[in-house]
């Protein structure tokens, strides 16, 4: 695979609304080298996201950003409704002239625009729709017979954490020497790890078929763990059926639930958010004649806690629910690794010998 | 509104599979004059299915059902995955040379197969795919403010009766001189009602929205009731993300169970469909946060028990859960909408005055 070098465009958000150019920054193996933002134009990322630990610079144009050699333009948000802003145009189309790969995981399909499809053909660039997805199979059960435990993340709303949990358990599994794979079922996720189907894209009839191919084809390597990203909440009024999706289609042994503590109502709706226990018994219901599996650790996101804060809503989460519990992001995944996944991995054993 | 006079295409499937030219046949404004079947060619629909008391002969290929001048050729099963079973492709070509127009509810677009869009061009023929969804926004909450009652269709599985018990619902309000609107879901209720979406077929994201949508619409006409198809069940491994798409999407105000009590398991999948007291549980928690709604009434499907095993169901159901039930097809609508439409009228006018 030849490695990327992304121009991100995120004009006037970078530093407020750009899940999927934070989440390619932290997690792609493929090197950021400029963004692009007019309102902080000048600074590095890191001076905008600390957390980020990056120093490409911050541009206001396409223009600047290719003094920095880049392969391809990564569209760096994914706005509600999946629109391309209207006053994004000029710079896709800038990038386009300047021959860079389109990237995006915009619901509105980038190929299929006549401008842009005229623009790539007349100067030899191509769209890398991520969100475009395959044709799939209805869900068949066949995913039932996977070797490796699966472990789904569910959580409390959107944009809470679910593929960063997803992601940093991954990595812990690794560094403790287990097979593990990663499977992305949205655009961040498919941009970090180069596969896997944006399962909200899919026919809502096939989103199962989709979840269901997604685990099959991780099976495939043999891996020791199976780590899914998760979508959605279970009561959010637009983004449930995916998530359920994701429950059903998956067929996990197990489920991380991922929670923002701060999150009382689901981003954009009059509708509460759940909490732990309401959270897990919800979702352990569903799942109980379809394929049994349990809420078996939860993994806080704390930031917007101070430290003292955050350890004080740890140990309130695991006094409320008796689960291991922890911000893998603030303190690292190991502990929470180490407390759900080899137990998981005992009982997975025992089920399917 | 020009009416239709439909050949129904079912080769070897009428009598046993073919739901969709059922519930057009049953309750369609449009005239069905033949139905294309080899396998009982000779025998009329009331023969084959008494039910329909529908005296449409059936033959053995579109040239013998031209004899009967009909407009439209119906395509009268939607099988498992949406494709058209590719023996059937003979009749559809014979179909368009004729000039009939084709309408289907497959999964599959027939308008976008090269050979049927060939053909049509070439005859002069049209394609209605029933099932092509529109563009639809995400899903908003405007739906929050329907003035009228919304009545929702869920159950234990799939084809144990939704859409005919909403017809039914629908057809007992009309009686009772209450302006209700039936609001289609899935093909067949599109062909029966001349309108709606397939929201199986919408991308997953939009399905909520495209329920929304629906209701929107339903309420333009100022009906003092809406009834609304349901899709799918709650715990059904491939197809619950549209039953919940709906139960968020809809937001109604009441809920009716559709209950074949015979169906043990989801037909396909070695999943255990819900007791009654356990798919109103599921149902209600899922809601309560979201839009709180109650299951109002449980509608048996007893075809498959004699007259005293279905009376014995019935109160058994109502012994279980308190709740008004009956089998409106075999014992008519008439006693269950008084049962539970009066009073949710009455609570929905509380409700937002």
């Amino acid at each position: 695979v030849k490695h990327r070098r992304y121009a991100i465009l995120a004009p006037g958000r970078f530093a407020s609304d750009a899940k999927t150019a934070h989440g390619v920054i932290a997690y792609s193996a493929d090197e950021t080298v400029a963004v692009i933002d007019p309102s902080c134009a000048g600074a590095t990322v890191r001076q905008v996201a600390p957390h980020l630990a990056c120093d490409a610079p911050i541009v206001a144009s396409v223009r600047d950003a290719l003094a920095f050699a880049p392969s391809s333009l990564l569209i760096g948000t994914a706005p509600k409704g999946g629109a391309l802003p209207s006053d994004w145009r000029a710079f896709v189309l800038e990038a386009i002239a300047a021959k860079l790969e389109i990237v995006s995981g915009l619901h509105e399909m980038l190929g299929e625009d006549p401008e842009f499809a005229r623009a790539t053909r007349e100067h030899g660039a191509r769209i890398w729709d991520v969100r475009r997805p395959p044709e799939v199979p209805l869900f068949s059960g066949a995913v039932y017979a996977t070797a490796a435990p699966t472990l789904l993340m569910v959580g409390n709303d959107c944009a809470v954490g679910k593929m960063t949990v997803a992601l940093e358990l991954t990595r812990a599994a690794t560094i403790a020497g287990t097979r593990a794979v990663f499977v992305p079922t949205g655009q961040t996720g498919i941009m970090i790890a180069g596969w896997g189907i944006s399962v909200d894209r899919v026919i809502a009839d096939f989103a199962p078929g989709a979840a269901e191919q997604l685990v099959l084809q991780a099976a495939q390597g043999e891996p020791q763990l199976i780590v899914v990203e998760g979508q959605g909440a279970i009561n959010h009024p637009a983004y449930a059926p995916v998530t359920l999706a994701l429950m059903y289609g998956c067929a996990p042994d197990a489920l991380v639930a991922v929670c923002d503590p701060t999150r009382e109502r689901i981003e954009g709706y009059d509708t509460p958010t759940l909490g732990y226990r309401e959270l897990i018994r919800t979702h352990e219901a569903l799942l109980a004649t379809v394929k049994p599996a349990r809420v078996v650790g939860i993994a806080l996101n704390t930031r917007r806690l101070d430290e003292t804060a955050a350890r004080h809503e740890i140990m309130r989460a695991h006094a409320e629910t008796r689960l291991p519990v922890d911000d893998v992001v603030r303190f690292g995944p190991g502990a929470l690794y180490a407390a759900i996944v080899p137990e998981l991995s005992k009982q997975h054993a025992c089920a399917v010998s």
